[in-house]
């Protein structure tokens, strides 16, 4: 790593020679394979931009120039660049370098959100700022062929457009992909500037047809310029861009570091919003990852260097989503799936496979993906939409009102809900049960185990005049837990001694709840533990077993403001059952990276910690003290 | 208005004469002219799409084929020839014909929702549905130019492109305006459409140069030919849509009927998705209406039919921001503003045109609005985004990830919060506060008066580093309401007698607080009013007073679920203070369209229904029984 080591800033890059960036890259890449390797991480994205974001580095002045990734998972070289090789062994573990951009970790760092399509409207608000203060800096945004289907990519290029005295250059990093190929119209347009032979190929057809005549010659060349000068606009492969009034520079390979410099050299000067269009190979420089079909190692999970071998995995969630759900194909032809660019991290890949026809991978939309279902369900089909539940975030309004206010039956599969841990703040799942608490007629239930993610998955799709959703976290399921018994539409999953403490355990958390009785019942206190399975509307089952206990506690793996627990207390309120209540929950703020078991040991959300919590309030209780217990 | 008595169903246009539909659309004007100049309502749009409309159910045979208004308030014409012709007097009143589609009036109506840029979405979706069911139907969606520059109508578009087998005609009602003109790149690009010359000029360009060679003649003439047929995608002017991969019919002019029935039975023939291009003109065949500078007659209220007058207006909480925010541009050079497309309507146009380089309409494009912003706080300026409240909710995931997560100071204008009533559920700004309690660092405020207003727009613009948020209702703003005192960041409005009921009285609620304060004083109850100013985060002044009274009440205009009092019940029994609550607010559900008063008579949020419940709440507590009220 001797180059390496040697690049503490971005400025370090400029002095060297061809053959050193060249050495420099190819360092790198070994850095980043043998990094995620071992950390797991993303890596055909990164493998796809070194020579690009060499470039932009040698041509930019950053952190005076702003370098704005988009989704930001493609950032590593940025990081090993801008002063963080020494610590890049810590790649994503708790305390160390975060898989995102991170404003904490270094002035080069921007945008540390992970949600696609934001880039060129961060960039948009940064140019026009600098702009009317008169500080002459550059904005760069770094954004995939992927994100551009996200519509928020296009209402910002729309407003680019006219932005005339923004100094802003949009990298299109153009792999052909996001997860999986890019669809749609989109594809096809930066297909058709990626190979587009149009302008030469009818230059010489034209050429042809003239020299075909005699006595034409040289005066058919100076009019065959005349129509080069008058067409040029209607045939060079600005095509798509252009049409919106934006300049164009492109294709470039985005692996030849020089023609890359060159071009964003030429941007840089026009003074005005530019688009580079380069053209990538996810995975470049690692003939595992280019032969990896399913995503060319876009995340994987630990693996063998020299083979690429990934370790192999336990089953989680998502497959075992991906079995109810080509099971309920098969019963059910009117169910149809829907993706937001994640046929693959969604488990969909298999439905897909077995029932292309109704399959709709939408691209990086969630607003058409939830909108579109809407249509579907009015057209007589029921939709499944299956998406991190971080990103349900971003169709909000359409479930609001696209769905709900149309009493559609669409159903909304959550993964990776609650704690995710790794990624950072922006992929954990924990907003989901706040914020759909709101919406008239939403049914949502958040399975403990995967016989319940089946049984609640038929029942939520057997629903065709409201939203329903079912959410489930990251990782391996737990063992499943019986019920020993029904109350209302909930199981009673512990029902040990006297009525003292009632556990209200949404989902993941039944598990935990478990062996907190056990901790309980051991030092002699009443306990049970229901698990609603439907924690939207609130059963009035649970408001009855309230009512007969002495203190409610309620658990969930989402955020404590406006959850579960906090519509809970409120309908006890409002149903005058004031059995005294604590609610336990993911802290309503943005969590740092780590493992989920690290972080749900740090929030308090372990067993043990809830145990002693519970006993100390119940104590207190018994002590007469019910009107001062506080809760942390 | 003998023709249209004649007509109670699509099926009736097939018979009529050119003549007779001519006078058709005269009809049609004249009713929707002189309603709207009684009972308020949308005029411009409607007066634009009448040929378009009449087209559309001459060539489709609704109900069975689908037609999709995007937005809605384009679909009186629809009405009138779909059998509400006979109550079209009863428009926006209780109980009468809403203002946009309503499934429950009629089959032809489909999607009722308000939210621009909808309906290709749904309409992907339905046609889908249809293709995959093998069901024979069209599926047609009415867009406008300005819900074209929504993200979501590119997701749509990007998807439709590929979407082969759908039966869908996208007609682009091409007005060159949202409310105010269309901005962007995409308005360039529609210009482009509509005025392209390109194709024949560069034809006419190489025809002359070749002509002007000597011997060249026949040959050129057979060069041009072969040229002609290489060129004719690039030069013809599909441009923006045929890059996507779409199909494109036009432009036609929109108000020529047959020529509109032309296009749509060719776009009809062709069997899979097809862009149908109308140029139209807002306000069309009414003088007053085109003559309205500002936006055509957009939505006026009551106006004389003879000279358009509008009814003299009072002064509505816009026109106070309107007003404050022209005073804090010229006291703060780093306040910029931000409206997506509805610059009169939020109160930014004084603000524009005295600062229009500080000024930024973004099109009808809530998402771009809002991470534009984060980028515009990042590059050292304080953005201010002026938006109805029930918008807001399409870009949640913006302020929660681009702008809270990086802790930008971005305020939030919210207009029309709470209940809104004539224009229906989807106008309601009752979902706000509830979901932004969720983001963490983020300040909302809720002025009860329009001095409250202005000081507390000026607290939000000092905050740097979070969102903040102040939101106000639709309509004209009460007196003022003065402090007696200060409780923290609180003010404390009334402080009758003993420490019997606080009343916690959330933004404009404080006025009916203060009326029900007099109601229960002269009942000899004890009462304290405080209006918490800064609803989120909760003070800690208004906990204390909560634990020194024996009854609390919540009133905020705003859904019950997850609210101010929800969070306040929720912080109230975290920190151990177990004084019976009683929480007014919305009913989590969607409200039918009338009067703001009508609806707040009707849930209860008036000072005579709140004062009855109150007293019986608290008699039943000095009864002893505070352990069983129940509360409504």
């Amino acid at each position: 790593m001797a180059l390496l080591d040697s690049i503490s800033s971005p400025r370090d890059l400029r002095g060297l020679s061809e053959e050193q960036l060249a050495e420099l890259a190819a360092e790198i890449r070994d850095v980043m394979i043998r990094t995620v390797a071992t950390n797991s991480g993303h890596l055909g994205p990164n493998l796809g931009v070194v020579e690009l974001t060499l470039a932009i580095h040698r041509v930019f002045e950053s952190p005076r120039d702003r370098v704005v990734f988009d989704t930001g998972h493609q950032s590593y070289v940025h990081k090993l660049v801008t002063g963080r090789h020494p610590r890049f062994d810590t790649l994503r573990k708790e305390g160390g370098v975060s898989g995102y951009p991170s404003q904490a970790e270094s002035d080069h760092d921007i945008v540390e959100n992970s949600h696609a399509s934001t880039s060129l409207s961060y960039a948009d608000g940064l140019a026009k700022a600098y702009a009317i203060r008169g500080d002459d800096r550059h904005v760069v945004a770094v954004i995939g062929d992927g994100a551009l289907t996200g519509g928020m990519a296009w209402e910002a290029l729309n407003n680019i457009a006219i932005a005339r005295s923004s100094r802003l250059v949009i990298v299109v990093n153009d792999n052909e992909r996001s997860y999986t190929p890019t669809i749609g119209g989109l594809a096809t347009a930066l297909t058709a500037l990626r190979t587009n032979p149009r302008y030469e190929q009818v230059l010489d057809l034209v050429k042809k047809r003239l020299n075909a005549v005699p006595g034409v010659g040289h005066a058919a060349y100076d009019a065959l310029h005349a129509v080069k000068k008058g067409m040029k606009d209607a045939l060079a492969p600005q095509g798509l861009f252009e049409d919106l009034g934006l300049k164009y520079v492109g294709p470039v390979d985005g692996h030849d570091r020089a023609a890359m410099e060159q071009a964003l050299a030429q941007a840089k000067r026009f003074g005005g919003p530019v688009i580079v269009h380069a053209i990538t190979r996810k995975g470049q420089g690692y003939d595992p990852a280019l032969r990896h079909e399913a995503d060319q190692f876009h995340a994987p999970g630990p693996f063998d260097v020299q083979t690429g071998a990934e370790k192999p995995k336990g089953k989680i969630w998502t497959d075992h989503f991906s079995e109810a759900i080509v099971d309920l194909g098969a019963r059910r032809t009117d169910v149809v799936a829907i993706t937001a660019a994640m046929m693959h991290p969604v488990g969909l890949d298999v439905f897909a496979q077995k029932y292309p026809e109704r399959t709709f991978d939408v691209g990086i939309a969630e607003q058409h993906a939830v909108t579109s279902a809407a249509g579907l369900a009015m057209g007589g089909l029921h939709p499944v939409f299956a998406v991190y539940a971080t990103f349900l975030n971003r169709a909000f309004d359409q479930v609001l009102m696209d769905v709900a206010l149309h009493k559609c039956g669409v159903t909304f599969v959550l993964d990776r809900s609650g704690v995710t841990g790794d990624d950072g703040a922006s992929h954990n799942g924990m907003w989901d049960m706040s914020i759909l608490q709101v919406v008239p007629g939403l049914r949502l239930a958040a399975p403990r185990d995967v016989t319940r993610l089946r049984e609640l998955l038929d029942e939520a799709v057997e629903v065709d005049d409201a939203p329903t959703v079912v959410r489930f976290p990251k990782g391996p399921p737990p063992a499943d837990v019986p019920a020993i018994d029904r109350a209302g539409g909930a199981d009673v999953l512990v029902r040990e001694g006297d009525h003292d403490v009632l556990i209200v355990a949404v989902g993941s958390m039944a598990t935990t709840a478990v062996e907190v009785a056990e901790r309980l019942t051991a030092q002699g206190i009443g306990v049970t533990v229901v698990d609603p399975r439907w924690v939207k509307p609130v059963d009035p089952a649970i408001v009855e077993l309230a009512r007969r206990h002495r203190l409610v506690v309620s658990v969930e793996d989402n955020g404590r403001v406006g959850g579960c627990g906090a519509v809970l207390l409120q309908t006890l309120n409002d149903a005058g059952v004031h059995t005294p209540f604590r609610l336990h929950g993911i802290p309503q703020e943005f969590l740092d990276h780590a493992k989920r078991d690290a972080i749900l040991t740090r929030i308090g959300l372990t067993a043990e910690t809830l145990a002693r919590g519970i006993v100390e309030d119940f104590s207190a209780l018994s002590d007469g003290d019910t009107r001062s217990a506080s809760v942390g």
